[in-house]
């Protein structure tokens, strides 16, 4: 293997792939990245053996090759060179790296002992633009639970209903659903979460497409020249549709911020009670508290104006109104809910396409 | 106690003094901040019983009074309050403080159950700019030990000689001096370098000046209205002075960027070597180059153009070579060593009132 990228390439590819490369699994190749000619382009490439992610990136290639390499010290390695021509050559299983200034040789594994990348090329087929995609995907992953005992909590499902793509996840404590966007096909797969947060390393703010493929193991998210295939969790996500109240007794409608600042002062008081904090509307005050509960610490009460309409309190772990705040876009957040024990909503006042659940403690 | 303070001051109080107070100590109060009323101003303070920080700030005070209150809440919560007047009162033990949207009560403990602070008046005297000091006192503290094995070698070492003030610290292995100002009083004093770090904290950029007062046993430095007064530390400096080389055979000049860039990319690959690095000087190339050692890993080169003179080699630790780069300001770096086991200096070309002294590792 004999050839010339760019830093700015390699460094870019060897940010979207070196953190799949894990040193925590028992095959230490594992902890290497994939660096393979093809054609005239290198593909840069690491797998767990769940999720494997793939970068193409133009090459001057003279002899081909392949060999795969430590991940985080190639990735901090080609991180602190300075931008322009890096030649590579390799001598049996030494990578010679140069520049200008630079010379170095890092000790590689053969290539034929790593595992092969999955493959999937035929399947259900969407596709939407990076930006949307990762603000949906931002606002849905941060209710995937992080428990193992029940995998199909741990993963976000993709499906349609009456010709809508839906992304939704859950812990049973808290949902959070998003409309994606119209789609005939119909879609039912259920995403690992952890490759939900690799994907959305990779995805930025721009409108290029990513095209999605799926079967029934496995999907495909493909951006540009990056590849990410990961395997399917096996199972039934709930069935949680009749859990979304569509009524509400009580609702209040104020400035994010507004909300995210009591919530937050709430929330510092409520470390003894496990984040504890109670949610009021008052329509004759016009306002929207957040109390913690009592403790050992102290109390605190917060307000602020809303319009509302009802009155009622409710008891909710704070961590979880701030992490949906957290998604919410920078407009007037509106609240709802109905009984004690019933769910509370959240959501954008003006966006009805993300809806955030969180199930209420009992007080 | 009731009184009237600004967010804004109360905030940067306690942003002062709340790291100083500590839960690893037996004595629970030590977790929490003094607030005490003296005349028209609010004395904010904390101490673990070797460092003490206080900083007093305007207020409207209506009844005078002292309360002790759990530093990290108080902090937390009064920094996530938005700007404006805070009124706070004392009920018992507890501490009530509202604004216009928030009220939140706070358990107190007595203030008579909190450490007296220590005071320090009559001593020798020398003050100087805020920036000046807190850009030297980094220099310096980096080369202080954190191994209680050897006290003296945990603190920075303010001392005069032929009428100037230098500060100094070494663990052993590479040492800091920086010439400060000239003084004619004479001074040597060992101040805990971990009090040095909580003075860097309250430091900043301005030219206000630093007074700073030593007795035998404490040492006070007052900058406004915040005073920070730490324990001494016991014992004999070591006796440095001969270590500094005043010829060289080898030096070398180049831009600190490039210095450090190779410094960094060899050290990527020194990981497995304890970050043995060797670094070379070239005069026929005019150049100085940063090697890693071969290892299991692989190895690497980097050079960069230099004036130099003489040539040479020496072993030495990335890590240190990095650490002292990092406090050397953006203009040419001067390195020079004598023999391979002899000291190596570092410090910038235009500037010798701070010089950084790395000891080589055996090759």
């Amino acid at each position: 293997m004999k050839l010339q990228v760019t830093q700015e390439n390699l460094g870019r590819a060897l940010n979207n792939v070196a953190k799949i490369a894990t040193t925590r699994n028992t095959l230490p190749i594992l902890a290497n990245v994939l660096i393979k000619t093809v054609d005239n382009r290198v593909c840069i490439a690491a797998t767990d053996l769940n999720i494997a992610v793939t970068n193409y990136i133009g090459s001057k290639v003279a002899d081909s090759g392949s060999i795969t390499v430590p991940a985080r010290l190639m990735q901090d390695f080609i991180s602190s060179l300075p931008g322009g021509v890096i030649d590579m050559k390799l001598d049996d299983t030494k990578l010679h790296i140069s520049t200008d200034h630079h010379k170095s040789v890092i000790n590689g594994t053969p290539a034929d002992d790593y595992p092969v990348m999955p493959k999937i090329k035929e399947g259900k087929k969407w596709k939407m633009p990076s930006k949307e995609l990762k603000t949906a995907l931002n606002q849905v992953v941060i209710a995937a639970s992080n428990d193992d005992a029940r995998p199909v909590l741990t993963g976000v499902n993709f499906y349609t209903a009456a010709d809508v793509l839906y992304a939704v996840a859950t812990d049973s404590y808290r949902l959070a659903e998003k409309k994606l966007m119209p789609l005939k096909e119909e879609v039912n797969v259920l995403v690992p979460a952890s490759a939900i947060q690799d994907l959305l390393r990779i995805l930025d703010d721009s409108d290029e497409e990513v095209k999605v493929t799926s079967d029934e193991q496995q999907i495909l998210f493909k951006k540009g020249d990056v590849e990410l295939v990961t395997r399917l969790i096996d199972g039934k996500f709930p069935d949680y549709r009749k859990l979304i109240p569509e009524k509400f007794k009580t609702t209040a409608t104020a400035p994010k911020g507004e909300v995210s600042n009591i919530a937050k002062v709430s929330s510092l008081f409520a470390r003894e009670t496990a984040g504890s904090v109670k949610v009021s509307v008052d329509s004759d005050e016009k306002q929207i508290s957040i109390d913690s509960i009592a403790s050992q610490l102290g109390e605190n009460t917060a307000k602020t104006s809303a319009k509302t309409t009802g009155d009622g309190e409710i008891t909710l772990n704070s961590r979880y109104i701030m992490d949906a705040l957290n998604v919410l876009t920078n407009e007037d957040v509106f609240v709802g809910f109905n009984e004690k024990l019933e769910p509370f909503i959240l959501r954008n006042q003006k966006d009805d396409s993300y809806v955030h659940i969180i199930m209420p403690l009992k007080s």
